[in-house]
């Protein structure tokens, strides 16, 4: 489909850091850190999961989240998820972590969210295209053996923990 | 220096949203919203401000900040800013504000700041190649008509609100 670029790892001019630069015509393919916006959504008690159709983790259970576009708040951008992953509509609440993975070069802003429920007969949720399943979770029977992602854990606990002692701020990574 | 490569505006294959394909070897040119990372510094009652030696709004002043890096922590990327650009060394507080620029793709994350003071006789901060000049202003005092960004006056407001009322979390874009 398309020819390999050779790049080059090097510093241009006027800048500080090395960046890939290509060989051929100099193009300079800067690469940044990415931003993952997401939400820990709440339905009748329960907790909303996707399992994944889509590598890496096919088959393991994550929240709705994926990349923040150009130009898109990172509000609209977590709705625009649970759109996308799990046909559903969200009411987002506040904002319950912020976590950095440098290893991975993301900074992930994940929401409370209820799901808005509209008139009775309409279906709530469902799988979307990267989604084999949505399913809604009771607090206490969890798939702890099957989540998608370290950070999955990681908002689980601290919605856990803002439902018991209320919300304070948005959360980091644990210690 | 380079050649411009002419790129055509489409959906790649298994992609949801539209990118610029280069129109000779298919290379994709992602493009993504950018983490700005910085803090409003505090030291001796009065906040540190540098003026810019770099457009845009060369002349105008600003607080340290800049793009995260790839690998690196949002707090890591501040204090390497308020190195590059004020030659100062920085003790992170709370996480101040999270603002949302989508016109410019940016989130911005604004820590609170204290300038680390070692041994007596060491400057605490100075130019950096991006600054014309470093300065400590009182609050009473501020270059209000020079400031570079909307969002800089955002979070000179909130750091006052803080100093006022205690850290209550992040602020978000005002009103
Ligand atoms: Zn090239
Ligand atoms: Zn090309």
């Amino acid at each position: 489909m398309s020819t390999p670029k050779q790049f080059d790892r090097l510093v241009p001019t006027g800048d500080t850091h090395e960046r890939d630069v290509c060989r051929t015509c100099g193009f300079v393919n800067y690469q940044n850190p990415r931003i993952v916006v997401g939400s820990v959504v709440r339905h009748a008690g329960k907790v909303l999961l996707c399992r994944r159709a889509i590598e890496p983790r096919r088959g393991f259970w994550t929240v709705p989240a994926g990349y923040l576009e150009l130009h898109e708040t990172p509000e609209d951008g977590a709705r625009r998820e649970a759109r996308e992953e799990a046909l559903a509509d969200l009411a987002l609440g506040e904002l319950l972590a912020i976590y950095s993975v440098p290893h991975l070069s993301q900074v992930q802003l994940i929401w409370r969210a209820e799901l808005n429920t509209p008139g009775t007969g309409t279906a709530l949720f469902g799988a979307g295209e990267e989604s084999l399943e949505v399913a809604l979770f009771d607090w206490d029977n969890l798939p702890t053996d099957e989540i998608a992602f370290p950070t999955v854990h990681w908002m689980l606990k601290h919605e856990r923990e803002v439902m018991a002692k209320g919300y304070r701020g948005p959360f980091g990574n644990p210690e």
